[in-house]
């Protein structure tokens, strides 16, 4: 199987994971709104991610399902309340109109909270050490170090133009958290060993802030209809950006760098780490 | 030590705990409009049932100490999302000015995120197999089918009459879950067995019922600058309550219904009970 047809089969099995999610006990209109955004497509990077580490470090990709669909679920509720009016307000995802402009404000923060709350219940409910271990990465990468950090100081510093370590520390925030994570709960559920989970880590970054300029180059650059989101619209909005903070031609090399430095990463380990490495040049391939 | 003294210490732990609580990591803003809400005051209740129950089955308050923090941040994250202008849209808790008065509605919205996130990462750094019990029956009482569940309910049903049933439904999710949980979850740390876990949970689901319908009355009877908040607004706004389903005479008489039930649920049980009966008998004094 190549890498194409690989993670086509992981997206598969997330997809088919997150549809046949029951969300026993929830009002119908809450598992509405929160449905509507979770099974709303997307490239399902990160639950495909979860799997790709756990299968590399010697797991189950089955086993790891619950936080290939927690890690999804987490990333789903973070851009309902960051497309909210007194966040980003934005109106569109993904070609569709955004939960709040369907569901409404209240109902739209509380299907944000559902799916943050139930990501952590289906981890849970995975009772082992393993997946303890696995489940402190996630509520580490989801909290206030983590993607909250990142979502804190982008709209905080919203309209200013900060020093590119300040950039790189949102990004790190926003981004990468929830892409390390992924990766390294991964690894860990198949029991992989300090030593793979600190490469692992560094990969996740690595690809975490590569991605973002990628995406910020898309925004730039990309296809309106591909893309399923108004674009330009970061540079109109004063959004803080990698390209707007060191120019477009130097964001393109430092994401190739990026990149260079998380397939490195898991250069030379026990683990079979060709999907992962494949995936992060990938990501490079979406502007080149 | 008697009741009192002994509330009163337990209190006086939690309220400790939760100011060393360093969020670590956390942006100055993120972490300036937690904390504003975390340590604005109250009973403490939940945290304090959590050292109780801990205790009570022959487990440390100390170690329960992690657990107590995380269903306080858990309590104030929903106070702060309830408070939204697109919620209850209220402006005044506890006799201070609400989160997204002082910070702004983005703020709060992430205020309140970062607290329901750091919960779990406070409980997911308690590595043993009681602990992770433990959290799952918290991610289960804060979640879609617990909290959020009559959050919901109480949103879309707003200005209806909904039967006593539906009440009844609203309450044990918006109220009682996160009142069942500190129980159930202090217990399962101390290891207690599932006898014991089931009478903490009718004991919780009670003492839960209770406890709303007494918050009712007070609001509709209570002394505002005692209560620190606006009073008579649930009747203004058409806010589903106990009292308003079944009357102010009914409702006092099912309290007090609640609270034997919640008491003779911990009767003839391998724990040392007092303190968790005197507490629900203390619950109805407040309107007696």
């Amino acid at each position: 199987m190549n890498f194409t047809q690989q993670y086509a089969q992981y997206k598969q099995m997330v997809e088919e994971a997150l549809k046949a999610l029951p969300f026993d006990g929830a009002p119908e209109k809450l598992r509405e709104a929160m449905r509507y955004s979770l099974l709303s497509g997307g490239k399902r990077l990160r639950g495909v991610l979860v799997l790709a580490a756990c299968e590399a470090a010697g797991g189950s990709a089955e086993a790891a399902l619950p936080f290939a669909c927690a890690v999804e679920m987490i990333h789903a509720y973070s851009l309902i309340h960051d497309d909210l009016p007194s966040m980003d307000n934005d109106t569109l995802r993904r070609g569709k109109p955004t939960n709040h402009i369907v569901f409404g404000e209240g109902m739209a923060i509380l299907a944000g909270d559902g799916l943050l709350s139930h990501a952590f219940e289906v981890m849970a409910a995975v009772q082992s050490a393993n997946a303890f271990r696995a489940l402190g990465m996630m509520a580490k990468a989801a909290g206030v170090s983590g993607m909250l950090a990142g979502q804190t100081l982008d709209i905080t510093l919203e309209g200013t133009s900060p020093a590119a370590d300040i950039v790189r520390k949102i990004h790190l925030g926003k981004t990468a958290a929830l892409l390390t994570a992924p990766v390294t709960a991964g690894l860990a559920l198949a029991g992989a060993d300090e030593k793979t989970i600190a490469a692992g880590e560094k990969y996740g970054k690595n690809l975490g802030l590569a991605f973002q300029i990628v995406d910020d180059l898309l925004d730039l650059e990309g296809d309106a209809a591909l893309m399923g989101k108004t674009l330009g619209k970061d540079a109109q909005e004063g959004k803080i950006t990698w390209p707007a903070s060191v120019g477009v031609p130097q964001a393109r090399l430092d994401a190739a760098g990026f990149i260079d430095e998380a397939v490195q990463a898991l250069d030379g380990l026990e683990i079979k780490a060709e999907f992962l490495q494949a995936l992060a040049k990938d990501t490079l391939h979406r502007v080149q």
